[in-house]
């Protein structure tokens, strides 16, 4: 048995979507009201100790310092409450931060979360403040936004590997499929090969419905300690592989194109920590932003060799009856995008897949889960591994 | 003698000031920089395993995900970096996930550090940023900004405790005295009582020299398993005591205005872990963002009774020569606060005064030192113990 760095003992998540007339705190609070529902003896203001609290961008409702005012939504009372941001990847390194308090001994139960409110701006408003993720002097202020950088990442990866705009197509099919089987999902609709292929294109080779939502959305979770995990639930899922590495954050510093040097990082680390291999996964949530992030991902998580991602889409591998299942939940790409909230999201869908509670789109006998969160074009990468034992 | 939660084995800090033609990246490249200098056989890239960065405000250089970027320009590699944001105490948090990172076992030496680039842009953009730190639907959209919160704490004090302007002058006095011997400090000039209280209205009571300076500046140190100290530095200090605590983020809901909740919940928890009382605290450095601000710091801190702090720093108790010196690098009203900057700056001039590199204005025979790092109007205090031994 490996070891357990943290327990997961209740997930909750918000409606993902267009949640007209809500700001982040509220959205912050349906999904920990749901957390506290799944759990069992926890009670908000007397059993959590801290909360870290993954959030991108303080400029879409014009709110810093927004940790305590979760808290306080969330009815937490006095305590220690700390915003993360690593852009797509917040929530995600918030998570870490969580299982690292839990590990310290500081605290024994810490809820973990993420939100994002983006739907009430403009695509335009939402493509610069998103854009903020990349490096200002070098990317965003020569015109750089994140489609534009994920077609470069699509255009070497059609270049060096033989990939193709059907096989990326293909992604949105699939998390599509999977997130019309998600009530939380933003898009719970079907689309088709042609859908995608026809779709306007944004920056060629990446098509509208190759790229993941604008969505509104929240996510939490509550770990606590292993050695009392069971007093909260029958069914706690472990922790027990958790690395993050970082990369130049400019795309043009980087050695090479066609993969994310972060996640090789990590993944081999998260996998090392908890003695399991690739094959050794029974599903995985990766941070398909764009289809090709998707592709790039199963290559550079070893779920396939270099260059065989579009192979591996295309033989079905990663559907729901696929060898290895990915994004159950719909992704980015379907379940939606809110970008702080997505690192912890990922982490709720494989907690409910190890509980047996995804509903229509459970994996049988689902053991083993990763997850894989990326913070803009692949200057932060974040994998955790998960286990029923 | 109480537990070590972390080893401080290095500190930089850059220049505070107008540093114009600098972005936040180069101000902290030049603060980490120092760290390395000043350390012994520590190699940014072979040796550091994790950075925790606190910033502020994004907004600043249209930058977000910063905390890759910090990490490449101070020579990190692929470590991972997060960002931290909890307003103005923003890196006293981070200051505290890397304490937690050391404790979790996960890590053995990590960075924690800040920045913040704020004078390129006018006072009023600064005003705006810097309001983001309150509630956006109850006090920034009813135009309410971080002078006109403070004032309203300050009117409140004065009714109720009777402190007076010319009180608030003297912490005004009082640190641009010990700023004058920090060679680091933004404003190096003493000024008059007569200066302070002649100074223009900015939100009554408080005057244009009650309130702390905007500043561009950068602060990092490194921390490592108390029991590998020795090998980084002869004179390691430790971390004895840290905690944090949150309350409402809109002043109009907290119990009282005349004291910070947050402090007191903190400091008392920081105490007991660290085995010490008020009294045995040889100097501090406390949040004086306004004048008022190091008032009731002080009676929070348990460094006077409540409502005496006007008293205290009237009866010179808290200069360089007094029984209890506070803010001997000047504070943020002379050193400067480069908002997300700060909370590690304060730990920086305990390291220096524990180590007996303070220079002009060092404390003889400081053994225990505290930091005190408030968020915004006090919706959020870090307090950190810091012990030679």
């Amino acid at each position: 048995m490996s070891k357990r760095l943290a327990a997961i003992v209740s997930a909750g998540l918000s409606k993902f979507g267009k949640r007209d007339g809500l700001y982040a705190r509220e959205l912050f609070a349906e999904a920990s009201r749901e957390c506290f529902e799944d759990s069992r003896n926890l009670r908000p203001s007397r059993d959590i100790e801290a909360l870290y609290v993954g959030q991108m961008c303080e400029s879409y409702e014009h709110q810093a310092h927004m940790a305590p005012l979760m808290s306080d939504w969330a009815g937490l009372g006095h305590i220690p409450a700390v915003r993360v941001e690593n852009a797509c990847s917040s929530s995600g390194c918030a998570l870490r931060c969580g299982i690292m308090a839990i590990m310290s001994g500081m605290h024994d139960v810490v809820m973990v979360g993420g939100v994002e409110k983006m739907t009430h701006l403009s695509t335009q408003k939402n493509v610069e403040y998103l854009a903020m993720a990349s490096d200002f002097q070098f990317e965003q202020r020569n015109g750089m936004n994140f489609p534009a950088l994920y077609a470069l990442m699509a255009v070497a990866h059609m270049h060096k590997h033989g990939t193709t705009e059907k096989q990326m197509a293909m992604v949105a099919v699939k998390n599509h499929k999977n997130g019309a089987l998600n009530p939380k999902a933003h898009m719970q609709k079907e689309i088709t090969l042609e859908n995608v292929l026809s779709s306007k294109p944004v920056a060629w080779p990446l098509k509208l419905y190759d790229c993941s939502l604008i969505t509104d959305g929240a996510s939490c979770m509550i770990l606590t300690k292993p050695s009392i995990a069971k007093k909260f639930t029958d069914d706690p899922v472990y922790v027990t592989g958790s690395a993050q590495a970082n990369d130049k954050l400019n795309l043009f510093e980087r050695d090479d194109l066609t993969s994310i040097k972060a996640t090789q990082l990590a993944s081999r680390k998260a996998y090392k920590m908890a003695g399991v291999r690739p094959s050794g996964i029974d599903l995985a949530e990766v941070h398909d932003c764009f289809t090709i992030a998707e592709i790039i991902a199963y290559e550079d998580l070893g779920f396939c060799k270099k260059g065989d991602g579009g192979r591996l889409i295309e033989q079905d591998e990663t559907s729901l009856q696929g060898r290895i299942p990915v994004n159950t939940s719909g992704g980015l790409k379907s379940k939606g995008h809110p970008v702080g909230a997505t690192g912890v999201a990922q982490a709720c869908e494989v907690y409910y897949q190890l509980t047996g509670r995804a509903g229509k789109r459970q994996i049988p006998d689902a053991k083993v889960g990763l997850t894989h969160n990326i913070g803009g074009s692949g200057a932060t990468a974040v994998v955790n591994i998960y286990s029923k034992r």
